[in-house]
């Protein structure tokens, strides 16, 4: 078996591996996941409970609300899964923020290691000693990392090789050119009185790629002047024609 | 039975209804939902079909890849969902962007209609004779608006009045004073070799309020100058006497 032929492998620890895959499992995931393009193993971190309790957490120290959880326990939880491929990553509000480049980046990384935190989140020191990077699924709370697991994977495993078909090539997707995307039309043409723009009815090819590189600029600039800004900064620096 | 005591009522449209509560009902979300504090009702979009064969997209005019969600469909399954509590949200990347204070304003709602697109997404006239509001839950591509519609509700679902019990209060969380969260420590206080900050020991309730405060600033600092920005320009408005 080459390298080439390595599923690539997500590997969750959490305190609720019974949720996985969940949404994982259908569509495009879930049919890559029976073809074994992906491999997902969601492993229990309570199987590292540091008493026969089964405790992972201890109230924080300095007080407060809540529990935290443990360094020992979140410690043997990662050796255990030390030799998987690819980074690991803990999902917290105050990691790096997730978008379509860091998505790019994890998948054309063998594998990816998902620790999901539940409670007040992760003594911070096992955080540093084994190098643990942060990653953020946006400016909110979760109720614990699974979700936010299941949303970057959802990302990253539409791009591994021979997920999407033709049918679905995503190469026009929102933030794959850096602008939001144009508006989608489908049949029927005239719905409720309302026509679908006469272009897109032309077969006219060009001016249809044109209408809707015009709509997502428009869309763009109108709702995301962040990414507006950013894509016209970016565009000043291509030595360009103008390419129409 | 009071307004009061209707329980927060979610809405889901969707092809994939199966996929539902899976995350969410576990942990926090799980237990209020079996308590009644919130309600869930994941519909299939398919039930709105145009044809016997279950077909609820067509390809897009102007032609491209992928398939797009027909706007008679969608509007029908809208249409059996009007009378529900709150607002209609339809989860996309081209929306407003999730963050706290948009969850704390759906929290605000007597319940929330999440509409979650598949394929290439729905038809923008249905999303404009329906007025529906778009929101994206940060710039990735997803498959679906699945796992975004999980996202946005295990957010909204721990404001709920009677999710959180003191033990889990919440109030100091990320984003919740506008900063990133302090790190976390507890037990035990050394731990291979690395111990816990001396302050976290001491017993002294105002150092270790004072010395959280300064993490979480050195933090959000350090890591979303974009956070921090907004933080200094809210806090210089306000009327303050050093509250130290």
């Amino acid at each position: 078996m080459t390298a080439q032929s390595q599923p690539w492998t997500a590997t969750v620890l959490t305190l609720f591996p019974e949720v996985f895959p969940g949404p994982l499992g259908v569509s495009l995931a879930g049919k890559a996941l029976e073809r074994g393009i992906w491999h997902l193993d969601a492993l229990d971190i309570r199987a590292h409970a540091y008493d026969k309790h089964g405790s992972v957490d201890s109230p924080p120290l300095g007080g407060g609300a809540g529990m935290v959880m443990r360094p020992d326990v979140v410690d043997a939880a990662l050796a255990s899964v030390a030799d998987r491929p690819g980074p690991v990553v803990y999902l917290s509000p105050r990691g790096r923020v997730l978008d379509q480049s860091v998505v790019r980046e994890l998948a054309g990384e063998p594998g990816l290691t998902l620790l999901c935190g539940r409670y007040e989140g992760v003594d911070e020191r096992v955080l540093e000693a084994r190098n643990v990077a942060e990653l953020s699924v946006g400016d909110v709370v979760l109720s614990g990392g699974e979700v936010a697991a299941m949303l970057v994977l959802d990302a990253v495993v539409r791009l591994l090789p021979g997920v999407m078909g033709n049918a679905e090539s995503g190469a026009d997707e929102s933030f794959e050119s850096g602008l939001l995307e144009h508006p989608h039309y489908t049949r029927p043409a005239e719905w409720q009185g309302r026509r679908a723009p006469n272009v897109l009815l032309s077969g006219h090819h060009a001016r249809i790629r044109q209408w809707r590189r015009d709509q997502a600029e428009r869309i763009t600039k109108a709702r995301r002047p962040d990414l507006w800004a950013r894509y016209v900064g970016q565009t000043d620096h291509e030595p360009e024609d103008d390419e129409r």
